[in-house]
């Protein structure tokens, strides 16, 4: 899962002998839209720009310092490529940081525990020494009396399924989301939670919390910690762990939306929304999560800007700011541009990774019928009705936007998800411009195919 | 690779019906060996030592309290088998600690790197910053002008090769070895090198340098923190880190050899000394390095002792002190005993992980044609004299010891070694057993089978 070498040379090579589209002025749009694929397929863009991204700005923690880097090198980029129009969307949101975190098992058998605080956590006052109350459910804390919660450090040994599409994340991340609040109630003293991951390395999956005011201490053990105090646990000795995290909260943080269009020929005001996140946590760097959807999605709106003809309508990429920490760019572009979601056409989000797609689902038979016969080459399967357009697409699937999906296969998603193990060495170039390929024949399609 | 549930269920099973080994009294050698070799492929017990060990002990650097807990655990598991003698023999060295390690990237691109100080590694006077002198060798950092180091952080990204065996790690470890003695002689305020692992996962592997008085402050980074770097300063700009090491020598460091015997039946003072290294490195739990080590050893010779009739001459557990920061225990052994060396028949160490034995190798005949009827069923090769017999035996060797080996696939051990990774979820059962009942029968025809 390395960056391959030879593949390296290979995608150097295939650049070099990449052809300018020429566009039948009066072949099919199914023709433009195979020419567009196979621009794709032989593209070295998305590698350039999503390498860019990570090396040059790294993580990039929504309204750091970093992030506000990441806007400037994104818009700087975009300006240099084939869009009509880029322009920034400002945005506003409280910041949390992390300072430190650290955590030991004092008793029965003193060892150190690799964790990460999760988004929104509170700090301890100090270093805080409990016995452990553990759990391997959400549920079972919620049905636990008061005296078996009350003083403890909760633990939550919850299991994340490994699935293609992602599933087994849906059913786990509740208890990132919850536990914190349930635990509080219950009078605990912070909260740990295995991991909500499927890999069993020692890297902490960090990811935000409920938002709350005056919020308990709440941070992720790796798989290997969880499992490993669950072995001492069994052992029936009360365990006692001391927790030490500090972190910041300040309500004034600030980032963009960063926005580039490649207008429509004919109703250039219709827009096919296409995006990603721009910003990441801050213990990576950011290129699965999701520097790889950034470089997707630019990838394919470059390509068919760089038509001789542009499709009926626009291409608008969408970069949203601060997805990481609740969707903060993308609920503001929704309310921003509500007046106009009429004519958004589609909107769809690259935001799973860099894995190939394995499936296209849209409820639109017209636009199914002309991409099939384009991606089947790509390996992709025909869908259904999409249920998703991605987390920063939701705000708009919610006020009616139509929405289409390019699944990945996220099987080994989940591994390296909000770790500091999510860098660009578990890209793989060749599955990166399958992704762009795809993206680039269907936007196109979207765009030039109206009802 | 994560502990498989049904592997779990099937070893307990196993283990209830586990038979005593009924020894045919007239039977032949062989028939004992293969019975050693079913009986280790059914018990439980090395999986009993790792998980005890590594969870009750956990992380246990030579000298610090925890390898003294260690030391006292593992006596008293020994106690509890079938050995005829448990003793301690008392070792000394220096004792380093790590505190702490932390580097960022200041310029161009600011952003945290993931570091792990060496052993024997310097501290830093406060944070150091300076820029960064970049090589690919030990060789290119020799022939560098003093001006193109002096002053700077040299950062060495020396990649270490996957092999079966080990032998790309026998290439690259000179790099941690010797990168701080030879940066510093060049004026380099600090030495930073590519891991020595084949991992690209985010673990800095420690492991130790040549020990020095005042010492360079020397870190390994992680495989894609080093490609990062590379990247960096591939743009041509001068690279500039800060780097913070605070770590702490001791002259008066002491710990134990622990050692076992099954005593032989006719010539008990003649042994085939078999064994592992007690102590691990920090970061991780010693699962693979070499809690396993320990357990596959213990288990073998724990079944030779459960033996109605005792081999000819005895087995001797000896568990290494402090192997990882220069082999003390081992060099102490082989200083203590010098008098008796020529009653040691044998000596072999299992120090490579716990994956499956695929060659056995020997210089005796006789041994190897014993053996090979017995390994064969557990998909060992036939191999050839045996090289080595692992780091703690060098020093027997050295003396003239005659030595065998067990091979285990190495192909990646070098993924965990000396990292924060190596724990018990990287065990497989179930190539425990196989190791366990190779290490059973071969020791069992050594001290059976005088020439």
């Amino acid at each position: 899962m390395s960056l391959n070498k030879k593949s390296r040379v290979l995608a150097l090579l295939a650049l070099c002998f990449l052809p300018s589209i020429v566009q039948t002025q009066d072949g099919g749009v199914g023709d433009t839209a195979a020419q567009l694929r196979d621009a794709g397929m032989k593209s070295g863009l998305a590698w350039e720009i999503v390498e860019g991204l990570t090396t040059e700005v790294g993580p990039r923690l929504a309204g750091t310092e970093a992030d506000h880097r990441a806007v400037e090198w994104t818009k700087r980029k975009l300006e240099s490529l084939a869009f009509d129009e880029v322009w920034l969307e400002r945005i506003e949101f409280p910041v949390w940081v992390r300072y430190h975190e650290s955590a030991k098992i004092v008793a029965p058998f003193p060892q150190k525990l690799h964790i990460s605080a999760l988004g929104y956590s509170g700090s301890t006052d100090g270093e805080v020494t409990a016995d452990v109350a553990g759990f391997t459910s959400l549920e079972a804390l919620q049905e636990a009396p008061l005296d078996q919660v009350d003083g403890k450090i909760v633990f939550i040994n919850y299991f994340t399924e490994r699935t293609r599409t992602g599933a087994g994340y849906g059913h786990s991340v509740k208890v990132r989301y919850d536990a914190g609040q349930l635990a509080k109630e219950k009078g605990a003293v912070a909260v740990l939670i295995r991991s909500i991951g499927t890999d069993s390395h020692r890297f902490p999956h960090t990811g935000v919390t409920t938002l709350s005011t005056d919020p308990l201490p709440a941070a992720a053990l790796s798989a290997p910690d969880a499992d490993q105090l669950a072995r001492i646990m069994e052992r029936g000795d009360a365990v006692r762990i001391s927790l030490f995290i500090r972190v910041a909260y300040r309500e004034t943080g600030y980032s963009w939306n960063v926005i580039a269009q490649v207008n429509g020929r004919e109703t250039p005001e219709k827009v096919v929304l296409i995006g990603a996140h721009l910003d990441s946590w801050d213990l990576g760097t950011g290129a699965l999560d999701d520097g790889a959807g950034v470089a997707i999605t630019a990838a394919a709106a470059h390509l068919i800007g760089e038509l001789p003809q542009k499709p009926r309508s626009s291409i608008r990429l969408v970069l949203f700011g601060n997805e990481e920490a609740g969707l903060w760019g993308a609920k503001q572009y929704a309310a921003a541009n509500a007046g106009i979601l009429g004519d958004h056409l589609y909107a769809s989000e690259s935001d799973f990774g860099a894995r190939a797609i394995w499936r296209f689902d849209t409820d639109n038979p017209v636009l199914m019928e002309a991409a099939m016969p384009v991606l089947e080459m790509l390996g992709i399967e025909k869908g259904e009705a999409a249920s998703s357009g991605g987390p920063d697409i939701g705000p708009l699937q919610d006020r009616g936007v139509r929405i289409f999906r390019l699944q990945q296969d996220g099987s080994d998603y989940f591994d390296y998800h909000h770790t500091a193990d999510d860098t660009l060495d578990k890209i793989d170039p060749e599955q990166l411009r399958q992704n762009v390929a795809a993206w680039a024949a269907v936007s196109y399609l979207a765009a030039e195919l109206e009802d």
